[in-house]
């Protein structure tokens, strides 16, 4: 049973002809624009979709939904996938060091849907580190501000590439595992208040439902 | 009488031997920079400058103060200007796009010094717009943020170059006219919590002194 | 008479139902992109454009014509300006720092229409600098190598940005003046083959038709 | 018997005292660094290194070999590796994603001297796809380029990142397997006249000496 498919297909049922989507990126997000996809050939639905990723724009490109940019449309819709959710629909993202332009794309959106298999559900944020997205000249100060704040950092490394992995903007990513993150909301603030800081995984107050592929069906938050 | 030379010399004053230097941009710590060059020449002083733009890295070149960057050292000691300085030090910065590397320098030396002639003193900040810095992508959604706070947001565009100025950080700059700054330290948050904005040209809580040039001498905050 | 105005409107009109479109940048494309503009409303054209900057991107969309990328369409035509024409259609472009986009859509268009004011026709290449678009790091090698070739260079400077100049791409533009361009062919090669070097703003072999607006009427090469 | 290190320490014996160092990036080139910090420490030497990566640049902060950059000092000795090497001292490299910085590092050297075990010696290049960097707007036409001139394009994708690699200059690579590399000057020139490429992993006619390590001892072209 594949459970993100079934979390992806189930979110590309909302979709309604002639809206805008925002494409999040991801292994989860990959099935809702197959289905998109389908349903564009199928029912003949009129559709432009915003890419979070290079790699979503691909994607997207391969199932024929033509693509746009925030620049020239706004999102009806943006569907999107998750590093770990907890009860409240607060995310962390940004394992695939795409979480700045989703931040963007998901924030902007009238409506927000994500969906991941039932493994990304935690009761509180923090197994899985925060990627922070830094200015490369302001990497030893952040770490030292990441270090004051109680978390072990980490530049993250490339595989394909040596040195640090570069995002789509051409920053760093430090992966910083926090002990614990009592308050999602006042990390997403105060992380990105530090000076060469651009954008920070953790998402809050922004999402309208999750969808979880489980063994037993979809569940929604 | 040169009011931007009189503080920029002024604050070399402050400068010990050994220190590390953060070099601020634009045309009062050009001063700063030339008279440091010229005490570093004549009392032999060893020194260290981190730059905050390429221009000040190239008056660093000219007066040789041997340049290196904050992933190697930390700073003691950083001069910079501001476009605005209110009385509890808070400034808006910007007017030369490097308010972002300039913040990143600024933030992470145990020491601030800001340098400005006294036109830059107001009673309140605001009559300067605040420049924002954002990820491309994300332009029409930071401008449509900033009107609902208020704000007249323009980008700012090129003089030598077709279109909007970039900042050395490859983003576009909002200028940010807003009808009055009542909260300053709110405004700085609220700004950088904008998903696509990088860094926005309000800085608070970290100025240590600030030194005006005015018609009767020096004056400091 | 607006010389420039009768160059892009007489380009316009080569633009066909169904095209995609290479839309330079610059004050006579501008016209260009204006008459296009209003061909789509009345006409009721089809038409996608492929901007090579921002600027455009923004006239584009100010006359409705959708935007879309070279990794989704090919081009039919495109329509760009230039600083100087030689008699046998090469270029000097780059004095709004846009020409390696410019080089990348006008490269791919199957069809290329220069147009242009009568004060850009020379009979040889040169009076105006040649502009290198070149990696940061690179500047001072580069500098050296464009010395070495003969040529006097110099960084361009921002107006509204202290320092320089910075592209879209997020790279420095030199500007080097060569005593004289005796081959134009073999200087764009050799420009690029400087390590460091991006694009520079000699177009060669390339142009299919130069439309001249003058005193006395267009006038086409 | 580690061929890397045999190479790399090999090469550290060739710096002298008071001498500005190219750091190449790699497996190979590590030891190179080591060794180098190695000596600075056991022998006092005063020498400053230019890293061709952050990852170099890691490495010489950890042996204390103070860096600087090409705008601040020209290069006496870089050292650097290779992904293969032909009799007439030509390399294919770019395996890290490096090779645009490592070009303009290796090229503005008095004395380029390569580094590699001897797996790296080939007989023609080739085997090994050639890095292309390019701006990302214009993938699809290089690739379409790189086609024509019979290579297979493939975009190279990331591992800690979704979607493409990112070089630490913001860009994409292509890597392009040709069937054969008949004469390495002509393509390295052809390549990089292709609008949008930045600079590709062919480096001919600037090596002076290449170290293999082979398990006989050390080999010399």
């Amino acid at each position: 049973m594949n459970l993100k498919l079934n979390a992806g297909y189930a979110a590309a049922e909302l979709v309604k002809d002639g809206q805008v989507l925002g494409l999040g990126t991801g292994s989860t997000t990959h099935y809702f624009i197959e289905k998109v996809g389908q349903r564009v050939k199928e029912e003949e639905l009129e559709l432009f979709g915003i890419p979070t990723s290079y790699q979503s724009f691909l994607l997207a490109k391969k199932w024929n939904i033509p693509c746009t940019t925030l620049n020239e449309y706004s999102i009806d819709l943006a569907v999107d996938g998750a590093d770990e959710v907890d009860p409240q629909k607060n995310l962390v993202k940004g394992g695939g060091a795409a979480h700045t332009l989703e931040k963007i794309v998901d924030y902007s959106a009238k409506e927000l849907v994500i969906i991941a298999d039932e493994s990304k559900e935690v009761e509180k944020l923090g197994a899985f580190p925060v990627p922070v997205e830094v200015i490369k000249e302001a990497t030893q100060p952040v770490i030292s501000a990441l270090t004051d704040m109680g978390a072990e950092p980490v530049i993250r490394m490339g595989v394909q590439k040596d040195g640090p992995v570069i995002t789509d903007n051409g920053n760093f990513i430090i992966d910083a595992k926090f002990p614990t993150i009592d308050s999602p909301v006042d990390m997403e603030i105060e992380l990105n208040t530090i000076p060469g800081v651009v954008e920070n995984g953790i998402f809050t107050e922004m999402v309208d439902k999750v969808i979880f592929g489980t063994k037993n069906g979809l569940k929604e938050l």
